[in-house]
């Protein structure tokens, strides 16, 4: 293991942090908040301090020598303590800036780096200064494809790289292959993506009426997929016509990027082609139009989050209806009504089905990936299969293209540490919360761990997390970094063979 | 197709099932109710025409010709067909006896067979006839260790008769494997010991004061870990001598019988070598402890089914807890109490993953076994290794055999279809029934494919299974068949690829 190179790596991830800071500083200069510009001014210096730190202990020898070391381990290590370093550096704004407890600090930056949007302040009560907001939803943009993409761009790691990436970038890896045979080449198409795509949904947000601050925040959040907002009324705060464009923002940034990556740099219209993107819209669309459906039948009016009591029109079925869906199945988080009062009992279960599959591989979106859905169902398929006829050979096609046995077992892999980690961390916040109801503990489970976040019980769109202890938020925040690392890299870590093994390259 | 195979082993089931009958109705006799005894003689001839019909047609040309030509699809269809006939048959005598709506009566019998143990029938309300008692406890027996085994015994299936077996006895495969090399003969000692073992747990209930009859019935669920009981307080109605007596009975039925048969035949004693036994036991145990603890730490006195209020002492916290901990995880069902009011918040969760755990592979027990939860869990650990060290072949060991590939790929398929088929029930009974909740319904789902008996929220032990509707019944009779097959069988069947092709044997 070697640690200079480690640091020097993590040093990395600090400087993407302090850039982001920097920015929320110059917020705080604009909307003239002098108290948090000269705090956040001083986080920002500290973080600046720590990243040249790193880059200088490591320059000292030259480059070359220690990056040719960079080896698998490495890349996991690094990427573990980045991500503590990153939690603890991104909560210090919330803490003197907004007098947030610590712990409840730590929870909110790793909801936001992880992309999840559950959030333990209650804005109703309390008023964050806008740099705050801004901060908020900009640590989701960071935490969406991850900053290694930024350090991809800046590092040649020889071997590292790719199990990094392979680490941050959730199920990229397939699809970057075929994109273009170079890595760096890959990850700078994705990012220019990224950010394009990024700026196109801000523009669209202000064009529709939104206002400049907001239109910011929520296009972050929206291509994040992560679902702060600034406001507690969530989406509720905004125009039907607002309502409608972030449905359609929201489904576009959870299919696969390299589906839009195609459509941007090379005029390719892949989308029909991909078995995983009709999946995902025929899911979204046909559970949309089922709970409409159910909601359009139940009797009495539909309460808002804005506390508005609106008639159960068509329009508004639907359009309720098929936001909760896309915001649930792409795992951001935004809401408009609180789902729990809807009286349609279909309703928790699907939800938590959908929040598990999640949106398509290759995209910010947490959960299971719809691509792994289809393999474990098309792998059992065969199994089935062979059942009958036990000399046919094994076979998973996905969009034609024929699945890799080794990454069928990986998905199985997958499968069970995901059931388990969600398992586990549900019988430990039973634990944690005495009289916690089975739905809502399950529900946080699930909910944290495939990066969603609003859950059941006492944890639907109008709660926040603020009400469980310290341990249940640090228990949550570690379980949404293990979802949004795709649990390999952290189990991986916490293996003792992985710090046993001295040569592993 | 050879439909003419096919009604000759289903017929074999009816003569199984006749015999049965004819049984109940020596009980209605003894006690001297004479309605019944003549409803059920009818009802039983009825059978034994069916049954004798079957084997004319078949016998007319001989034997040989025809079952040689018994191959795998015959196997599967008279599996599935013989289900069916077999719970049409058996719901008779409630419907004829005890005046049950046939649908109640189909859900009752499928829960028998499938040795769920769930219940439509409200005992506190409806005085049944002993008979009728006798009759639905013997349910349970005969689909324990599914009456393909007397199939077994006189059949000379050349190519069907492994699948059949595979199909019917969950998880023995490799069990017997290594017994005998001749499966005849396996299915011969395994049928012995079961046989062997109810006597003496009927002998030991009788010895420690239950009484006859209710030894005899409790016998006959406790081996089959059906959980069905003549008294609606289930096993609060007994002394907790009996009770203590009752969890050890209830966990060495869910043992591999393999390892009994070793004990009986071979006079080996090899539980300690036995990886699967040991994490059983380890299971119950420390569950077993932690319940208890957090039902000593509660207040208030603890209800027992028959109404009692106790104080909460520790032997009566150890043994309700360990009672209820094993008989969910063997996926018995039998209670003593309703666990929903213990006021313990990590129980749902607790006993929704040992529901799901089940017993040992090569048991009655119903779920998915703890022997396919140690491939999986082995198999995620191997792929973990793999990703530090990609040169490293998967291997993955159990009580230091190797297991195949191929058996793991079964494992990985049968979690998925597992999954599935939980979930799309889930997701049906919350359409059939407006305002069912989340846990009633998740419960409902898996106590059914797991062969439980009991569930949460409305379907915890003080209730019954009575208040669905007709669709629901049948649905969860449909979802505990498929789990008592082991979902595969079930599944092939419906595949069209099972009907279209001609030519596997």
């Amino acid at each position: 293991m070697n640690l200079r190179t480690i640091l020097f790596l993590v040093s990395l991830f600090v400087t993407v942090i302090t850039l982001g800071m920097f920015s929320a500083v110059g917020v705080a200069w604009y909307y003239g908040e002098d108290i948090c510009q000269m705090r956040l001014l001083w986080c920002a210096c500290c973080c600046l301090f720590l990243s040249i730190l790193g880059g200088v202990n490591y320059y000292r020898d030259g480059f070359r020598p220690f990056l040719a070391e960079a080896g698998v381990r490495e890349g996991f290590a690094s990427v573990a303590l980045a991500w503590v370093a990153a939690i603890v550096l991104g909560a210090l704004p919330f803490v003197i800036c907004a007098k947030v407890r610590f712990v409840d600090a730590v929870f909110e930056t790793a909801s936001g780096f992880s992309t999840t949007g559950a959030s333990v302040l209650d804005l109703n009560e309390m008023k964050l200064p806008q740099c705050i907001h801004y901060w908020r939803c900009l640590l989701n943009w960071l935490g969406g494809i991850g900053f290694v993409m930024f350090i991809l761009l800046v590092l040649p790691l020889r071997r590292g790289g790719k199990q990094l990436y392979n680490a941050e970038v959730p199920g990229l890896k397939s699809a970057s292959e075929q994109l273009t045979p170079r890595i760096k080449t890959t990850a700078m198409l994705l990012l220019g993506t990224y950010v394009a795509w990024t700026a196109l949904v801000m523009l669209g947000y202000d064009l529709l009426g939104m206002g400049h601050f907001d239109a910011i925040c929520h296009g972050f959040t929206t291509v994040s997929t992560g679902g702060f907002s600034p406001h507690a009324e969530s989406f509720a705060y905004f125009s039907p016509l607002l309502q409608w464009a972030s449905i359609v923002f929201m489904f576009v940034s959870a299919c696969n990027f390299a589906l839009h990556v195609k459509v941007f740099y090379k005029r390719q219209f892949d989308y029909w082609k991909d078995e995983e993107f009709l999946w995902f819209l025929g899911l979204t669309v046909g559970s949309g139009l089922v709970v409409a459906l159910f909601l359009a039948q139940g009797s009495g009016m539909l309460k808002m989050l804005n506390g508005n009591e609106l008639a159960r029109g068509w329009e508004l079925c639907l359009r309720t209806s098929l936001f909760h869906i896309v915001s649930m199945m792409t795992t951001t988080g935004y809401a408009t009504s609180d789902f729990c009062y809807w009286g349609v009992s279909c309703l928790p279960i699907l939800f938590l089905l959908l929040m598990t599959l999640g949106g398509c591989a290759g995209s910010t979106a947490g959960g299971m990936k719809i691509g792994r859905g289809l393999v474990l169902v098309k792998q059992t398929q065969s199994e089935l299969r062979r059942r009958i006829a036990p000399h046919v050979l094994p076979d998973v096609r996905i969009s034609g293209g024929r699945v890799e046995m080794e990454v069928v077992n990986q998905t199985m892999a997958f499968l069970v540490i995901y059931l388990l980690t969600a398992g586990i961390c549900c019988i430990l916040l039973t634990f944690l919360e005495p009289g916690i109801s089975l739905s809502t503990a399950g529900s946080a489970a699930i909910s944290a761990i495939s990066n969603v976040g609003p859950g059941f019980g006492k944890l639907s769109p109008s709660y926040t997390w603020g009400w469980m202890c310290g341990c249940s938020k640090l228990l949550l925040a570690f379980t949404m970094v293990a979802g949004r690392l795709e649990l390999y890299t952290v189990f991986v870590v916490l293996m003792p063979r992985f710090w046993r093994i001295k040569t592993y390259r």
